[in-house]
């Protein structure tokens, strides 16, 4: 590999549930001059994919039991909110005043179950949850391409995850299609002969942190990169971003 | 910001102590036939860094400790290697099977203090630790660049960094020169209108990631990658990698 170049696409609407998200690529491709190339990966911000599949939840209706209010009170978070994080969670991390961590249902452990307030219209009683399996409309969307555009692109699900012992959030891999999203290195041998200790490398990690650093934050809006010049070995079919998530057993800070 | 370009710079020799980096990376940049122009931004592997300044250590002159012994007896390491790991740390966090995670001198979290016995000449005996002062060191080669060139560039240092719950090493900033590796977002508002929650996005983090990406793994030795496209506003006067540390009474997890 010698080069990658991160492109985001100008001038994506702002996503409506229901709305194809083919399609919106395919105008916003068409708009920026962009013609999609096999071994192309697209990056998604996870809310378009949210938005465009209606996660929305309207705070009014939930209803908090007795385990919201009881953490709420811990992390001064609405109640109905924790509620939404605990459905979304299959277990509590962490939970202190302004922080509530948990083990999302999709594996990964992230603050507030990635449940979104930002840039959604409407924010004081809605809330947007992840997609329900960003892996599948990862593949949904690759195919889709496919059929339209006869290319083979992987298709990343991003969001912005903190970290612990480190400042700022920064883009990692949720949801991925037709690449490996973990590249395994074990038994291979440095330029010395020697045989790897570090064994796994976070290939789609990197290269959705690279991407959401384009997207930029807040305001901006621009919620879709074209990641051009990825090497054809990180290709695949189909894997899931659940590869990158640590097994319990190997688990130290829980 | 529309595109982001990372090429890496093929060609870079094995670094040998006392090598000028500024003087390899002009041979390789003319070599490569690229110019650099203001706000590239330098993306280096720490092992370059910290080979030019001969951060080798022999093990055979090291002289475990008590407290060197008994970790390494939990955690099956070398004793020799467990003493470095400790000199170059202010606090052992998880030591099981296998794992040595701890606070290094520098302020991150990390295996190992990062000392790496991969792709270093005669490894059985020399392990090489960071640089001592990753942040120093990049402000030296942006001045070098500038004065050799007469271009206002951003030098980042990087490691690969294994992380808590998630699976794979995933490049990460240890040094800083001209970037702000923090981008501070308190009190902006989003889209629509609503205050920002997410505040402080890990920049340089980000772009670190997307450069490991590029610089590829083992055998494949490119340790310096060009960045174009980041945008104007991201540049500063030199800051600290430490940005990125979060504060110890945030740790939630040690």
């Amino acid at each position: 590999m010698r080069s990658l170049t991160f492109t985001a696409l100008q001038g994506i609407p702002e996503i409506e549930p229901g709305m194809a998200l083919d399609g919106v690529l395919a105008e916003a491709l068409a708009r920026n001059e962009i013609k999609l190339l096999d071994r192309d990966v697209l990056v998604l911000c996870q809310k378009i994919v949210s938005k465009a599949e209606n996660r929305y939840v309207d705070l009014r209706t939930v209803e908090p039991g007795e385990r919201a209010l009881e953490l709420a009170a811990k992390c001064y978070k609405d109640p109905r909110f924790v509620e939404l994080v605990l459905r979304e969670s299959t277990s509590v991390i962490r939970c202190v005043k302004d922080v509530l961590i948990v083990r999302h249902r999709l594996g990964f452990v992230v603050a507030n179950a990635a449940i979104d307030q930002s840039n959604i219209p409407g924010a004081e009683h809605r809330a947007l949850l992840l997609p329900l399996d960003p892996d599948a409309s990862a593949e949904r969307l690759r195919r889709s391409l496919h059929e339209r555009f006869g290319v083979n692109v992987a298709v990343l699900v991003s969001d912005s995850f903190g970290r612990p012992w480190r400042l700022g959030v920064c883009g990692t891999c949720i949801g991925c299609a037709g690449l490996k999203p973990l590249l395994d290195m074990r038994g291979k041998h440095d330029r010395f002969g020697r045989t790897l200790k570090v064994t796994q490398i976070a290939a789609a990690d990197e290269i959705v942190a690279g991407a959401t650093f384009v997207m930029g934050e807040a305001d901006e809006g621009r919620p879709v990169v074209v990641v051009s010049g990825v090497p054809e070995p990180y290709f695949s079919e189909p894997e899931s971003a659940r590869a990158l998530i640590r097994p319990g057993e190997q688990d130290l800070f829980t």
